[in-house]
């Protein structure tokens, strides 16, 4: 993650993930594994946004999840709504990047900042295998100019 | 995460967790954000066994996640349990790395390969301070050689 | 959970909860401790509109969950936002209980029904002690006449 | 759940369950919601040991969760092993129902005790139908003499 200022107009699509107090450990605040699980909501948002349903969705291909990162700026705790903005960073031959940026709610307070590598998997094989072109073009709509 | 092979006797520090059936997700395999609560496991298993407890531990100064990822290399299905390997990477001076493998039980197959980075914050101030002496001691027998 | 029909007129606080894809299990749809965190979001809501804050909030005195049950009636797959309904259904001397109603969002289709019962605990001296007058005043607007 | 005290030995199938921290909510205790996953972990284990996968194992036919309940007797705090003694209640035409004992491990200090009910479903037309003859059979070798 870069020592730029993330900001809000870095990111083309937005989800808004509400805070459950369960989502928080002994710590008080909202648990590190959590916040994959928030960018997870709106990595789903944003692919069956473009009609990709995935492999719970009952596609013969889609996207599965290589690797992921996440740097906490800011503890969150209940109650509180979280913007999320996402961008595709990449898109290669056999599988894409996105960029996630998540702010307090309506501000550009920077709460966290995650990737995350999906590949394209053909299921029955098992194996990564060329992103269809549409949905190639598609994901390519979703990439912000790098600022 | 290197192309190397990541191998059982790259780490110093074991933990076990066993999977469980809700684990897995509507994709019929351990969700991604699970990989995050197995490392958490056998990184807090790690600093209790050297005698840091944390903030839910009651402690005025102690660890706070900073950043973390994690390479998924293999899917994990209920029922299984699996061998976390942890390795001290980097003791700095208010912050240490993590690197975690994680291994199909009793085997030297590499399910998962992650890196947490932890600073070290004084509770109260809500600020990063120097590792205690006997703490960086201590981590700094976790270290491996590297491969 | 009584075989009469179960409405929406029987309830008298709501909070709404937006279904996440990682609430669903391996069987494809919202896994069955999830509904208990659904209702715990619920429960913390109209907990703290009344001013009622509790352990994590630092509260000296406060609710503790008991006992807790939940009728299954239908399915619940991603995406979906479903409205709980809750009412008082008790104020004892040192306990309450509380019905929950979960409906598809806006419509009186029921998905759930469930119950709970929270002790009033003194956390200091861990043991169930008199619900205070104002809290056992307001818990008493939420109640509703049985159908 | 009876007033009589609640022992090992009415209970005749056993898992044990690991307490993970991150099964600790805000409150620095194992959250309510996640004692019906420990539940889950021993029924699927039960159900697993006597042949019956479920529709996530790809089975026609199989268990649905119908109502669940959990009396809480003590906090649980991580680090610590749960053993969850689970017996068959009664079996119905088209359902079955479980009791469950979670015991602090080796030891007859009782933690929590459970109820589900689950239904017998055709999966494909989403309706309850009679259990088979084999797997009524097995189940009532799992009940209890009651106490």
């Amino acid at each position: 993650m870069s020592e730029q200022a993330i900001t809000r107009d870095q990111f083309s699509f937005w989800a808004e993930v509400e805070v459950r107090w369960g989502d928080m450990d002994a710590q008080g605040h909202v648990n590190n594994a959590v916040y994959f699980t928030y960018c997870e909501t709106a990595r789903i948002k944003l692919l069956r946004s473009i009609g990709v349903l995935g492999r719970s969705g009952g596609a013969a291909q889609g996207p599965t999840l290589v690797t992921t990162s996440c740097d906490f700026k800011q503890q969150v705790r209940y109650p509180a709504t979280r913007d999320i903005g996402v961008r595709v960073e990449r898109v290669g031959q056999r599988s894409f990047e996105l960029s996630y940026g998540m702010f307090r709610q309506g501000t550009d307070e920077f709460v966290a900042g995650a990737r995350s590598v999906n590949a394209w998997v053909d299921f029955a094989q098992a194996r990564a295998v060329p992103l269809p072109d549409e949905v190639r073009a598609t994901l390519g709509q979703y990439k912000t100019e790098s600022p």
